[in-house]
């Protein structure tokens, strides 16, 4: 928790610069807000054209305010902002939230304008939430420096916050939210962002005890690697982020980039990182809220296992059918549950899992709470959904036996309730059952816990500190190489730097050898053993097949000779100025499965590292993972899971399973190479990667680094 | 329309054979909907122990009612239903609902009551709907043959019929289509389909002009192939079917066999048939409200080019990337329109598309009319979205501008109002504009009128008749192969029989002479030029690999003889009483693409056919695609374009585009043998197709039929 962030969340006295007496408009709204919801804090109404506002005194400016002011809100005309916010730090104001419009979302000049802002702010040590944001809320302490719609009506505190990017979209999803009876201790827009920065604002949120659930909408981020530490954090504390990403497409991202400015990012490297750091993530807003109703209310699984019990057969067989789909389990029940079971379900209904008691629980009571018992207690069932449908002249019988089945349980229940009576949920709730309104939101919300529940074990006995260390020699190897090729005034490193790169990290290399004559290339043949295959070495020539620089299959001290020759001749014809380092002859590698691994400096979250597989899977599917270095062990398994493909590792058709753990060491491995480079490689590019039969290793047989144009 | 269903559908007089005082009882229900409703039609309650029910005269016996009687609602223990119905028989009554459980899904005994039941109706020429059934409802005219809760309370008729396997999920479903607006003409539950299976209700209700939509539910299908029939209808009259189909995965085919003891079916085969019929296919229950709602409401589009329009950027951005997803377009709009817009939507909006008019709207309203009529008259927009959040005080406004924008428009439009006001959707739904809940919801909702409309398109401008018909000789050529395979005893085609049968259709077959003598090996060497391959042909060996009873590239005459006594010592040495009919020698095929096509005999849907790419997309990720025989062309070609790995076809990575026509002709082909075969044929492989570059055309390479156990 950023202590720094503490007067701008919960502020003891507050300023309204540029407040108006008009409760309608924008700087008059944030005043009307606070009186009504009772904040406790001093307000300072602060607008030279008033003597008092509402009953308060109002100062013409905020130096000339009596006490101390944690919070300014600023909702003055652009121009003007820089100067109240100069006048905030003379006052000693530590923080701000700036309404006003008018800045970078307007072009180049309203861009100026905004950079002018952030510096002073910076200057002055003053923590600035804008400008163009609809402001935050604070409910707990019924801190509503905000003029959206979501301050009016009823602002109930509890356990969910919502950072959001968009102030209309966010505001829609807090009405919504709160129609399904959702409390949002925290609604915090991040606007422009000049200043705190979605991440910031989330990281101070998830730290709060009452909140137990954080949600998000992101258009873009300027710094995802401050987001990456805050979902680490939350792992930790056992704190969902659920977040909505927009600007997935091209449309999207070309509105998003309209829109706000910000960069969209490349979507795969957001899915794949956000899966690493177990973000969830919302493709709908209807699972955004659902997420967080869930986790508002339920204790974390201990496994995949789902038990259903439904009223109806046909629900029943619904929710199965999404939650295999999704990777959850429903699992065949004991013996012992389903000869429980057998005794009370009627003999039409079914008592394996799904179980259909029937809507004969109406009539017997005692049959949902014992079935529903019965199933909670199952040892392969690590959650359960309990479906059913109108039932409103039995409502409080319903919810009577659900909240007497449960009591003393321990494992998430989610009870889908279609065409529910509105009483239920709030009763529900109180019991710890969360009520979602429909059989395959219900799935959807349970995957979302199992997910979470799993990447957070996984996260707890992963050892961080020694997945990000690397020995120093290795460390030292890079630095010299790359200070080596910058030395040279080359920014491509090819197969043989790579190389020594690689076997310093652990990285298994064909065995290679620069050669720069034809009978060294024949000498080399001897010594490695045949057959080998001849590359011309050159930062000048990326595409050696193209180039016809490349010969196969060379098993002859002859042909050797021959094929040097060739190479370097089709080379200098293909490109006539190249600086030819040589030719890299190698021992060829049969058989084994084709990877390809990739680091890449990303944008917004530093280090990433890539794997797919090789040939038409990688090519016709772009089928590849990502995640952000360092990468643990279940990191990298996780990423070859995730991968359409990845049956082919496990061995499809009776082909032996590929040596997935070599294939893991070296994602790790490129991983911490990535972060040792502390910025330095632009891009690395492992392909292929040859992956034997388990126990064989893998194999580097190709490679290229990319420097940065700068870096250490 | 079966017009034999009129009597069941739209009875003059009812009769209802176990009726009840007690409207709490199911046997009571119907009586009591049908008075409350006001059904105009003559009802007779028929049971012994009464003299009157209700105010109305009661009939000891269904023969003792004095006039004619179209219905008979039967809802007596499950042992004296078949009594029941014969006696109906006797009174001439022509149709009968059958609410009473105990048949097919309690066992055997249960199964031996309804398959006497069925034989019962059968023999009487009664079409009966149940045994098991919560009835139906023709809410047009008040007739609520039903004892579900879905007869309570408001039932209005309307455009949206539904007809569902699952009797407890579908009034679920009704329930939660009513609070959404929904009004539902037809819902029927079909119960265990003793007579009357999905496909005869769901092909009546299509026909009624007041019906806009089907949804249906189903476990299980006794006869796809008259659904496919339906579709086809729907299709052509231009009303879709919304399906949700249940038990995709193990544990959803494990609870829906528990449950109605109904085929589930493999799943991928529903999928490729309901994409080929344009059955919309909806995963979600939310799903299937959605698409009734907007199908009930809107004209289908032109084409697959949205507009987005909204209040919130985020929004925008959100649905921008759920509709690339599903494979819509969002064209960046034209010069003209953007003109248009930005005159007059503010500098921080967004004119493109998505277009943002922002929250300016409230106070400017022409600003909504004026920018919503520019983006739905802009050439590239089929189909347009608004959305917004809230706004319940300006709530009339914007429906009244809304509807001023979209009077006269001929193109759909779909509101999508997050958290709103009660009073908005039926006030826009009279002017022709669907609102839904979400944005992600109404993308999804235009996906699929888009989608349905695309079909609909392909199939009327199809040649059915051309597309399903086939030469006789090729006719001729199949049954005589076939006759001379069960002559000789045989069930499987080797690659000979089966690529006569191919050539005879028209698919290009690699030249191959079957030899049975190494210097006839030799001689077809220099005949067919080289190199050949030279493979066993044996009933008793499929896998001519495992048995080492191949062999590839032999070029000259010494090989191909030592090749022959080879191939054929392997085979014996492998299974020793083999039928050897000979050794294939067959011209090699070089390059090009391969691919696999099947086709087989499907229980639910009759001859199917299958395409996949061969290779590790068919071993790693079961990359094929199935459709119903006969196929169109345009058929064959959504199937190829829903392969993941479609690409592979169009080229990557700078490889020519395959010859995709070929292989269309290829499976229009083998569709039309699968038609021809009338059953005979059980299964049928083309393994590898190779496809060539682009005018290069296809040759099959390998082949296999197998005959079914009995067939022509």
């Amino acid at each position: 928790m950023d202590a720094g962030l503490d007067p701008f969340f919960r502020p003891r006295a507050i300023a309204i610069v540029g407040a108006s007496e008009d409760f309608n408009r924008i700087n008059g709204r944030p005043l009307k807000f606070l009186l009504d919801k009772g904040y406790a804090g001093r307000i300072y109404p602060v607008n030279p054209r008033y003597e008092t506002l509402a009953g308060l005194a109002c100062y013409p400016s905020v130096t000339a305010i009596p006490g101390p002011v944690d919070l300014a809100i600023v909702a003055v005309p652009a121009k003007a902002v820089t100067a109240a916010i100069q006048e905030c730090v003379a006052k000693g104001v530590p923080s701000a939230v700036v309404f006003s419009s008018g800045f970078g979302e307007m072009g180049e000049e309203g861009r100026r304008l905004e950079a002018e802002l952030a510096a002073a702010a910076r200057r002055g040590g003053l923590r600035l939430c804008g400008p163009n944001t609809l402001g935050f809320m604070n409910t707990f302490d019924r801190v509503l420096a905000t003029f959206s719609q979501a301050g009016e009506g009823d602002t109930p505190p509890g356990p969910v916050a919502f950072v959001t990017q968009s102030g209309a979209f966010g505001t829609a999803m807090v009405a919504l939210g709160r129609q399904q009876g959702l409390a949002f201790g925290y609604f915090v827009n991040s606007g422009n962002e000049a200043d705190l920065g979605f991440a910031d604002l989330l990281g101070w949120v998830v730290e709060d005890p009452r909140i137990k659930v954080v949600a998000g909408y992101i258009e873009g981020l300027r710094d995802g690697r401050k987001l990456l530490g805050v979902a680490d954090r939350a792992l930790e504390i056992g704190k969902p982020l659920v977040i909505t990403k927009v600007g997935r497409s091209a449309a999207g991202a070309r509105a998003a980039s309209s829109h706000t400015g910000s960069l969209a990012g490349r979507d795969r490297v957001y899915a794949g990182v956000f899966r690493q750091k177990g973000v969830l993530r919302a493709l709908h807003e209807e699972t955004l809220l659902d997420l967080a109703a869930v986790f508002s209310v339920c204790p974390l699984p201990a496994g995949p296992g789902l038990g259903i019990v439904t009223q109806s057969g046909g629900a029943g067989v619904l929710m199965a059918d999404r939650a295999e789909e999704l990777g959850l389990t429903v699992p065949v029940l004991s013996d012992a549950t389903q000869a429980t079971l057998k005794k009370i379900v009627p003999a039409f209904g079914a008592v394996r899992n799904p179980v259909d008691i029937t809507a004969q629980f109406i009539a017997d009571p005692g049959l949902l709470r014992a079935s529903l018992e019965a199933v909670l207690q199952d040892p392969g069932v690590d959650v359960a959904i309990f479906y059913l449908g109108l039932m409103a002249r039995f409502a409080d019988q319903v919810v009577a036996n659900l909240r007497e089945a449960y009591a003393g349980a321990s494992k998430p229940l989610v009870v889908a309730w279609v065409a529910a009576p509105e009483t239920a949920r709030a009763a529900l709730r109180e019991a710890g059952i969360c009520m979602l309104p429909s059989a395959t939101r219900a799935v959807d919300a349970v995957h979302g816990l199992v997910e979470f529940a799993e990447r957070r074990r996984q996260w707890l006995v992963a050892d961080h500190a020694r997945d990000a260390t690397t020995a120093s020699p290795a460390r030292d190897t890079l630095a010299r190489v790359v200070a080596a090729a910058r030395a040279r005034g080359t920014g491509v490193l090819g197969a043989p730097d790579t190389f020594t790169v690689l076997a310093a990290y652990g990285v298994p290399v064909a065995p290679a050898r620069l050669v720069t004559s034809a009978a060294e290339a024949a000498q080399t043949l001897r010594e490695l053993g045949g057959p080998i295959a001849l590359k011309v070495e050159s930062p000048d020539i990326l595409h050696k097949t193209e180039a016809d620089a490349i010969r196969l299959g060379v098993n002859d001290a002859e042909t050797a000779r021959r094929a040097f020759e060739e190479v370097v001749a089709n080379a200098r014809r293909y490109r006539s100025n190249a600086v030819i380092r040589g030719v890299l002859a190698q021992r060829m590698v049969s058989g084994g499965t084709e990877v390809v691994v990739g680091l890449h400096r990303d944008p917004q979250f530093g280090p990433v590292v890539m794997v797919g597989l090789g040939g038409v899977l990688v090519e016709a599917l772009e089928d590849v993972a990502f995640g952000a270095a360092p990468l643990t062990r279940s990191d990298a398994q996780a990423m070859l899971r995730s991968l359409r493909g990845a049956r082919v590792l496990s061995g499809v058709r009776g082909r032996p399973p590929a040596d997935v753990d070599a294939l893991i060491a070296v994602l790790t491995a490129v991983s911490r190479l990535g972060v040792d480079a502390e910025g330095a490689i632009a891009e690395l590019d492992i392909n292929p990667l040859i992956v034997h039969p388990r126990g064989g290793g893998v194999v580097a047989v190709d490679g290229l680094i990319v420097l940065s144009e700068q870096g250490p």
